[in-house]
């Protein structure tokens, strides 16, 4: 019933120095600084008579990983759709909820599952499988979330590692300084994943459902080299680079080797909705991110990350190769993390009513 | 929003030698035997106007443990509802299904998600937490499925492991060959247990909706110490006591260490239903169960309490404690397993229309 699923970057389970559940505050900003704009956009985008039949709202959190993250982010959603259901006079019983955690099948749900906030007011469940496809009955959520989670594709485009294609991306292991036939493939590659997301989530969300969704990407108008995820992507690369020159890792594992993310400008967004037909765009708003500390965001990179670089080029390499990160990343900080450009989107869609 | 969970039954995870996935057969056996009667529960006793407005058929596995033996019972039950769909022509559109897959959340939900069927045709979730609370929101569920879980008691009665209390149940580690106090406390407990068990099903399962459960019990009539699982655990007992006059375990060890299972009648069930009043009992038949080969039921109570032993008197004594339980049960088997005592209850019950 779902897409395979292709390269997982799945976040490192459990609740070890390295896992995701102990790194992810750099993330948590981000749900922090979103939590206003979704308690407007519940307050004034809502339409309680969507669920007013059932009594249950059904949520959604995609890409949820192995929490706390999640929690937060959920909680803040339930606490504003209280206060709406409140506020309407309109609900003779107050709802309950229902939260879907999603993540691809190799998230460590188990980790998710132990740690659920004791004190919830809602019914939790975990939903294995790629958001690319289908994951939900028809007509069935509410309200849908995801943060941080949609920069990342399905898969790398293949004509990236494909030594006879014009597309063939040597030396490089992203896009943003690459031949203009990478960055089309890269650029094809997001179209065809948001082009599959919507798809299935118009089949999903309710009309009159809202889709609310966090992406690190780039201001309108940005070239993709100014998106703090690329810059981020070029000094992974060049660490990985350096390892070759130090003899470490191979230069053809470089070469197979690339990131499967994407960040996205707000055309890129309006673009890929239009297509879709099936959302309403109310709100597309620059987010800007904190910097990080140096620290927190290499312990961050390595939680997300870490399990696909040892899967390519070994475990014995990433304590030096974090290492390294840590002190380029700290070197070039102001270049990477440049005010105005390191920024997040807050997209808020609705499921436009057809019938 | 859960009942806190007590000392949690949950099975061996993984995939490896000891595991419930790999150790199951057993059990896998009685969903075949009730194949035939949940086909005839839905065939006969299933009004597909229940769902018919929302076009989503909603299923639970309560008990699941980390697969297969779910994957095949779910499987049973939707094949059965699509063929009844079809032959009552009602529906416009063919339903989707959503399936909840339900746990401890200690349970392995990891190897449950990455091992679920490929080619399945529904939407799968997980849902952890003890069934003997809410665990879904109201009127959701349109068919709820049990098997091999039912009989475990959400906690032992606390009375039997109180040294000061008469039904102090010393030197045994379950209730069928001990004092009427003993037997009291854990008739007391399932009662309760059932009691809070029905009451969250009532609320969750949409009227005239199917409640479905498989438990290994005792015939009508019939006392406690006639039931097979009773018969196995006094074995267990009695291996436990063998290893304390080898001293590998201390006595009090033995003397707090009780068995949170219980091993009900069809009047058992019947008296706790109407108890309840929200559901009508459509079914209670008596499955025969197969004798077991030794050396696979003694890897299925491995898989299955192997946890809990080792949490109570340690890794150590695993290998020693069920060498020996195997022989003792092939030495014993046909009394343990006498033909005609050695039950499962098929329990069909049907949420009441009460609007």
């Amino acid at each position: 019933m779902e897409k395979s699923e292709a390269i997982a970057y799945t976040m490192t389970g459990g609740s070890g120095l390295h896992s995701y559940s102990k790194n992810s505050n750099f993330q948590m900003k981000s749900i922090g600084a979103a939590k206003e704009l979704i308690n407007k956009s519940i307050a004034e985008k809502l339409d309680v008579n969507i669920f007013s039949s059932s009594n249950t709202l059904r949520l959604a959190d995609l890409g949820c990983a192995a929490g706390p993250n999640t929690f937060a982010a959920v909680q803040n959603i339930i606490d504003a759709l209280e206060i709406k259901c409140r506020s309407e006079g309109k609900i003779s019983q107050p709802p309950e909820f229902q939260v879907f955690f999603n993540d691809q099948a190799s998230n460590d749900f188990n980790q998710l599952f132990t740690t659920l906030p004791p004190e919830r007011r809602y019914f939790a469940s975990g939903v294995p499988g790629s958001f690319y496809g289908r994951l939900f009955p028809r007509a069935s959520l509410h309200f849908v979330h995801a943060s941080h989670s949609l920069q990342m594709l399905s898969t790398v485009p293949k004509e990236v590692t494909d030594r006879k294609s014009p597309a063939w991306n040597k030396g490089r292991i992203h896009y943003s300084n690459s031949t203009n036939e990478v960055v089309k493939a890269y650029e094809a590659q997001y179209a065809k994943d948001m082009e599959n997301f919507l798809k299935a989530r118009a089949e999903e969300i309710v009309q009159g459902g809202l889709l609310a969704f966090v992406i690190p990407g780039r201001p309108s108008g940005a070239p993709h080299s100014e998106a703090f995820g690329n810059r981020t992507a070029e000094l992974l690369g060049s660490c990985l680079i350096d390892m070759v020159d130090k003899g470490k890792i191979s230069s053809e594992n470089v070469d197979s080797f690339n990131l499967p993310a994407y960040y996205a400008s707000p055309q890129d967004v309006e673009a890929v909705v239009k297509r879709n037909g099936y959302f309403s765009i109310e709100t597309i708003e620059h987010l800007p991110q904190q910097m990080p500390r140096s620290k927190e965001f290499a312990s961050a990179l390595r939680a997300g990350m870490g399990g696909t670089l040892k899967k390519q080029f070994g475990e014995e390499i990433l304590d030096e190769f974090f290492d390294l990160l840590y002190k380029k990343f700290e070197e070039n900080l102001s270049f990477i993390f440049e005010s105005g450009k390191a920024i997040s989107l807050f997209v808020l869609l609705k499921r436009i009513v057809t019938e």
